[in-house]
């Protein structure tokens, strides 16, 4: 058990959100390939609490300052590591948490794990952990890029409202991160309602990534969907994940969903672009399920830490629905997944095939 | 990527469907614990094939040897090997697919990844590599009872048609192993009739873990709900996971979905037994979703290996619904992950606490 | 703490000296490769007891028989997994040794490890858990030959005695396994007084690996000197590991010991072909300290489980000298240790650079 | 291959020389235990160039900062990152050396393996990256101290000159590190006069850890032995190791070397604490070859990477005899070694045996 993802390109994130800084390594960026800071920049915007309206006001600039690594430029196959300073902690907001469980938090499990616990915004089990899976994920799509695969990602449900178009472009032009105009706005309303209720609304995430060859992955445990699953539920708040047709297609027959290939495109992608567990060259389709956010606005009882419960309201700035920002996470967590699968493969076959 | 789960209770299978035998290795078996051949035995038989009228008639006595790291039946604290000979193989039925890559399964992948692959049952694809599993979750089983943990599981979809009850005696009562005695009529008159159809169709399996005490996981990478996830979608034909509430959940308000905890109970389980990563005292609930069975009798359209396509029958013995079988080895992932996060803890606190 | 060696090449062992068999899975070997069972066999017939006058009596077939992964005579890039049965195995002669710690032997540690021991013939501690290490490296020599790499390996001190030759294919013409034909014959007579006098005595071993091209290994944490001294130092009876220059080095100025390199040759090799962690194109060679085998035929004092001590002599066969075999032990483990690197390099580059 | 030391307790380091910053993240510290910041910087201190006038005059006062994973001067079980800014660092001394590989150093191995580097003062190769290995080895130290467990170390060698005595509290006392008052006063006129003829001299250093409790370790592959081979290799400039008795012991006979043990106490110490790979005990006894530092003052030939070979004079401020910093970097590797085998020892018995 540990804070790092990945085996050739690892992933180590640090930090909590009242400490100091949040911040990564990223051990085994392949050398030679150029880093840029706007990039890394750029996606961690996309992260940032008090982006929008209807994000938490939390105002963090998320300033990232590579420490090691690059020179000139260049990665050097060296650790690349990154950090990011906390800034508006307002800590003083989690005081009445001090001696309370908050239900739907980690605070009782992280208690009864570690004997000790930082309460002050979730400490390690906050979201803002995420920041460093950002980072990196922004380096492992600029190593993906050079070889011709590219992730994105959008909502594609909040409550009970789905999206019907895959209009990529349309996810940085509405504020919930949806690739359908339509259903963007019909998702907006709900969520503003929500956060004008004090409470939150879960949602589903799509991720699509084109362009991996068929042989990425592994038979049996390391099975693609089985890294990506626990990729994606390695973000907080989710709690399910579907690769292709997923949990609809059990209702189906055999004959239906066996993806008919004629050696260069398939008629359907019922796998999802992974057979028995290794890229088969079709696009890769994963969708996670995102819970309501557990920091609600609303009185809840909570469990004091020396018995019996409590009723408290959480101060602090909450959002009403997380999916939108867990868009560039699960992102930057398949980027992160696919490029520790391609590094694998070198290492099997001994080139980019 | 590679053939391994797990970092302290370490389970590596091996073995192709077609080849002498498969089996696995299990390393970090707590020693001076009581193995029972006859538990592992009985776990393989739940697995076997030609167990009930609807599964494969594929038929292996699949009898497991103990090779080593047990010695008057009690483990040593070294590697368990454990071995199972492969007997019914009929290399002959596959005869006809060497040159092709059949639809839905790893053929082509496979191939693609290696540039070689032993077609005969999918190789190492076969869901036959479960076999080791299994017997390595029979031990897990063993060492988690020793702290008062139990896994249970049992197939609770199959088509559209649900278990409402989880009634998990009945689970080894019925050929579907489903815990709701009335839907397992059902869901057993399904079957046969996209058996005799030479289809397939699938389903969904549920899966409990009892006595988990508050504390294992882990807040980050290796959330508990991300290592369940990684175990699930490692077992042959699943396309998803959730945990607790899961999918549903999305369509719910943090005001439903937050458990409340008053020190000792919840009042719900949305979470599934695992809030931000770690265990939080309540059962441990997974929903895996497996899809209808690749391998089907019916006709079918397959890419050759050397460019074109040709319709193929498959002949051999097919399973029409994968979900009786898929059940044992699920409990078995499940058993290995929890056992695994479990010496963890230990790690962790110096203790069973 | 696991019974794994390497992380994309992994080597995983089984067995103890009294159980039913002892064995390997290689996990990582590349595809499309040769396997041939006579080379494995080779390797195993030079570390098998009984080979000549002066190594134990015990008499073992340690015949291989390859489980999985190899199919028509080449590697799938599955698991291979390896077994050898023991036979001649006279568990009685430990009966006296039940209660008692064999001075020297990790009986009193085992124990103390685990609480609970087989004390037949060491257990997982003896020797014989080295027979799945010669199989595996037999697998990663035929891997690196590919690549042109080759390892050889010889006893270079028994005693005082040292060889003063490096004449290589002397080894296999002599039981010392000496690459000084004349040193050999002084080695033997040692060797023979000591077997005949009921005790042991200890050695060096040297191993060489030549066509390793530069660019394999890591800078930190895992340089390939690192890497090879956890190789020898996992080898029983063991104490010490010296890179190129070595100890001798430590007397030296850094004028006499930088190795002047003009781009293609090294006009000396203090480095051992490893610079900075690396490896520098030069020939790789290691020395490893063998102590005197702890199992002699003397009467000695033990310590009794229950307290206090004993005088017991030890039945059973012994090696007086157990260099000779150890030989073949260290080039697996440094073939093993290469064949990793190498592959490691590959996921890098993306190529064999 | 990573920068990854440990699997239960967790360094990693990154950062170049004469990049923003070195550092490390250690990812498995136990909860709850107290952490001084000032106990880091007093090891970081005994590290630091230009501490007396036998090291290097770079000036870095190489001031820690704790960025994560401790609260109210505990640690949370969280990865603890710690992060030392580079200060003075004169890249331009090394202008001079972009387009040439100086002997001894791993230049031209980087440049082999990486295809690009960062040539200023060694980049990730340099001494420096050793600065996060002491910092982690304080918290490593600190975390042992809680089971009863210290490790020491010294200068015991430097060219032919030896120390006798272990009067380790004497190696704070002088600049050499030596624990014998006498022989640190030769060593020193030694390296005084080595570094008056810009030259370098190398040197034995023995690190000794008491109270580790019979238990901890690995049978096979993960051999304490194996294990602290490793953690001394893996130290720029190190090219030999030895347990106990190493190297002198293979000159000696089993009847001299098997430590006979009563049950309490061990007569003897050849096995340097470790029986079989796994503590016995007994004091751990380990000692390190450091060859000459390779950067010295003299003109060298060095190859150009464009062919051909010219010779040069490396300007910059160098270390005669690196042996007394190496001392801190090797009890800090000792220790972290150690930390990482009790938490495994916890793992298997559940407790602190």
């Amino acid at each position: 058990m540990s804070s790092t993802f990945g085996t050739l390109f690892r992933v180590s994130t640090f930090g909590e959100s009242h400490g100091p800084a949040v911040g990564v390594i990223v051990d085994g960026m392949p050398p030679g390939l150029e880093v840029k800071e706007e990039a890394i920049q750029f996606e961690l915007d996309r992260r940032r609490p008090g982006q929008s309206a209807i994000t938490t006001q939390r105002k963090e600039a998320d300033a990232v300052e590579i420490l090691s690594g690059v020179y000139e430029g260049k990665s050097l196959g060296a650790p690349i590591a990154m950090l990011v300073r906390n800034t508006d902690m307002r800590s003083k907001d989690y005081d009445a948490l001090k001696e309370v469980f908050r239900p739907g938090h980690a605070d009782y499990a992280t208690f009864a794990k570690y004997g000790v616990r930082d309460h002050r915004g979730g400490g390690r089990s906050s979201g803002r952990e995420t920041v460093g899976r950002v980072a990196a994920g922004a380096l492992a799509k600029a190593a993906l890029a050079t070889v011709g695969v590219t992730v994105v990602g959008g909502t594609v449900r909040v409550g009970n409202t789905e999206a019907h178009d895959r209009d990529w472009p349309q996810v940085e032009l509405n504020p919930v991160r949806c690739p359908d105009a339509d259903a963007a706005q019909l998702m907006q309303v709900l969520i503003e309602k929500v956060r004008d209720e004090k409470d939150s609304v879960g949602g589903v995430i799509e991720l699509v990534a084109r362009g991996v060859p068929a042989g990425w992955g592994d038979p049996t445990m390391d099975k693609l969907d089985a890294r990506l699953a626990a990729a994606m539920l390695s973000i907080p708040a989710t709690k399910g994940v579907e690769i292709g047709g997923g949990f609809a297609m059990t209702a189906l027959r055999g004959s239906q969903t066996n993806d008919v290939f004629d050696g260069e495109r398939y008629a359907t992608n019922f796998a999802g672009g992974i057979s028995g567990g290794i890229s088969n060259g079709n696009e890769i389709v994963v969708r996670v399920a995102v819970r309501p956010a557990t920091s609600i606005g609303k009185p809840q009882t909570m469990a004091k830490q020396k018995g019996g419960t409590e009723t408290v309201t959480i101060e602090g700035r909450h959002d009403p629905c997380i999916c939108p920002r867990v868009v560039p996470v699960g992102e930057a967590m398949m980027a992160i997944t696919l490029c520790d699968a391609w590094l694998h493969q070198r290492a099997i076959r001994g080139g980019d095939r």
